[in-house]
């Protein structure tokens, strides 16, 4: 049943098993087939973890790339190009015989048959993994969604890049200040390692970038604000950090709002539980994450946050070759995380790892091997020069921090193209004060 | 009249002349005021040329950076991040008292009133420079206008990305021969450097990154055709450069065709002139341009290719305040050039240099000096390792040829941080055979 033209699924072995449909032109093979999909920090993992292991893996996205989210508020403060912190799927594997990606997105999961269906077509999975990661969530809600800025995909980052750029040019146009207090007045929402590093990145334009670019405009005009409904920023980390990342972040004069949740937002007065309602044309929304589910997947999920319930060995509660790994799955039975794990990319990468090893158990008949996440650390930068990090045995803040953060980023970006690109960056903004790509390529509208 | 909020202007003298209406918020000055429509290489020049005369320079453009067109074919096959080659226009001008941008459309011209209406308000000027460059001409074939992929701006280079992986991205679906064909086939019409560069891009992606990246795709299916109406490419090189070209093309599987003009196009079927149609999903215009005009400058023009009739000293005829320069103005009193000269970069940056001389010397009642085109030489890659280049003292082919051509073009680059991200992305494709940024980030979608 080996198709000539295709140069991949040489490995044999695994004779007997069943054969797929073809309707996304996918080869056949007499390897069991395990389906992923999300092309995240999850997804990628497994899927090369699974290299030298004989199933056929076929990854679904619905883009091409893989995105490196914890940079993309550099993208959207102009920072970073987009295209540093992406990276093509199908350049990752191209070594990997028994790989293929399909681009589509999944419409709906019938486990009964074993199917995906999608844009493109429908797939037989053998094993399916689940790693959509998770989608900006609102709590309910309506006008925040409709009206504020999200910041979880590429193109998303470059509508916020623009909207950011697109007010500066306006206020230099109008004569009205209630109207330019509004276009320069930014208000970022959730204190958690998004919201921080981006409230710090628009500091920095307010300093070094709007004095020199737009000498019109009155910098003392433009401000900050960062919200959050709990009682300190960073939770995840200790209050060692969360004080140094307050200290840091007063110091480049954004104004943090503790204890302040937002209630309401029609696009121009931001209502909060507080009496310190503000004005502001941009509310940048990273308060919130949610599971990103799939159609068709639901056993007694969901059950917080939209993540499906997973047990220790992340197979999906009530499927038996349905998994689930990262920010979309939710497992319990760890002490230390009994409402499930935090959504990081270290979660997702250590599941995909383990649950490549486990599907060769599976096919071995061998015992499979339960998860435990060893964190590795947490770590955020607030500007130039000043980081907080913790790492199992050390915290550190301020600049030895900040080169530490700097590192583990770069390294931990996919190729030496993007790292390079990136390094580029980050030394021309380091020197020159200067954030480089301030371009509004497809101006943003609302 | 000098507003204290803006640290510009504090430049005096000239007294004596008019001041402004603020619709646009520029602030008032006592100094004449000249108007540049279009931040292409024409304006720029311009604009900092006038640095040091005392007048007040408002540059306007629809966007807020400058595009490096020569390089847009890059970023079309997925060589350059369009970030590369754009420049956020109120960097280049930091340091520059006397000016100021306003980023907008022009809509009309009321040369009476001495008045630029634009979708922000109006703005009167005392000397105006139409430097609007040119756009993609179809020579009134609608249905090519309608169902061809131009390539003038970086979202149309980028939507051209999006497409030609998107079409590989089908074509990898897809069991029907017929349309596998369609979707593989690619059509560049128009034998300039445009045309030349992005079939020769096309080629080695055909050759390395195809085969790589989709080995479930027979690469053979890839077809690029390059059309051209004339007899030969690159008519405005010699002839030895032409027949470098052809040979360089068909080296790297190109399919040129000369003597052949598109006729229609209906999104599937190109009707040429001779019995050789194609089918193909993917034509590329690059075939016509045409110059940018202005509503409300209609003195006798258009004469040809939409290009304003200007004199020796680049004003418009018939208009006393109003000059032209680079593609949109078509100048004819050179016996070198009787039908204007050609539409590139170096003309518009002579032009703009000139102009600027002579408004100092319109000011001072000096008389004006007529232009005088110097050419510096043409150039064009084609693929790795091979280009043609024409200087005034020698002309070259080959791999030296690409040196040159490759540090031409990274110097003229506006700023290190694109030359150094672009040398970055050049080594890296050198070495690796590679294309870097093979992204799609925003679908296209006709």
């Amino acid at each position: 049943m080996f198709v000539v033209k295709y140069r991949k699924f040489e490995v044999r072995g695994f004779e007997g098993m069943n054969l797929y449909l073809r309707s996304m032109n996918i080869p056949e093979t007499k390897l069991p087939r395990v389906v992923i999909v999300g092309g995240g920090f999850g997804g990628l993992r497994l899927a090369s973890s699974l290299k030298k292991i004989q199933v056929q893996v076929v990854l679904i996205d619905r883009n091409n790339y893989h995105t490196f989210q914890p940079l993309l508020y550099q993208v959207a403060s102009s920072g970073l190009e987009p295209d540093s912190i992406a990276f093509p799927i199908r350049k990752i594997f191209r070594n990997q015989i028994n790989f293929e990606f399909r681009m589509t997105e999944v419409q709906e999961i019938i486990s009964e048959k074993k199917t995906v269906l999608t844009s493109i077509g429908e797939l037989k999975y053998d094993y399916l993994v689940i790693a959509t990661g998770s989608q900006t969530g609102y709590f309910g809600l309506k006008n925040v969604e409709e009206k504020s800025m999200p910041m979880k995909t590429i193109p998303q980052a470059l509508d916020l890049r623009s909207l950011i750029l697109q007010n500066f040019e306006k206020a230099m146009l109008t004569k009205d200040v209630n109207e330019s207090e509004k276009l320069l007045n930014f208000v970022v929402v959730g204190g958690g390692p998004t919201g921080v590093e981006l409230a710090g990145a628009l500091a920095e334009m307010k300093l070094h970038v709007l004095p020199a670019d737009y000498p019109g405009l009155d910098s003392d005009r433009m401000n900050i604000h960062l919200l959050e409904a709990g009682t300190r920023l960073l939770p995840a980390l200790s209050e060692v950090s969360s004080d140094s990342t307050l200290e840091f972040l007063s110091g480049l004069g954004v104004k943090v709002l503790l204890n302040t949740a937002v209630q309401d937002y029609d696009g121009e007065l931001v209502k909060t539980n507080t009496n310190n309602d503000l004005i502001s044309a941009t509310v940048i929304w990273a308060a919130g994450v949610e599971g990103a589910m799939v159609k068709g997947i639901d056993g007694d999920v969901p059950l917080r946050n939209k993540r499906l319930t997973v047990d220790e060995f992340n197979r999906v509660k009530g499927y038996e070759n349905v998994f689930a790994i990262g920010d979309v799955a939710s497992q319990t039975n760890d002490e230390r995380f009994t409402k499930g794990h935090p959504m990081v990319a270290q979660v997702a990468m250590q599941q995909g790892s383990l649950l490549a090893k486990n599907i060769k158990n599976i096919l071995l008949q061998k015992p499979l091997k339960a998860f435990r996440y060893k964190d590795l650390g947490s770590m955020a930068t607030i500007g130039r020069n000043k980081a907080v990090v913790e790492l199992p045995f050390m915290k550190m803040q301020g600049i030895l921090a900040w080169f530490v953060w700097m590192f583990v980023h770069l390294m931990a970006l996919v190729g030496w193209r993007n790292r390079a690109v990136t390094l580029v960056n980050w030394m021309w903004s380091y020197f020159n004060y200067d954030r480089g790509v301030r371009l509004i390529i497809r101006p943003f509208k609302k």
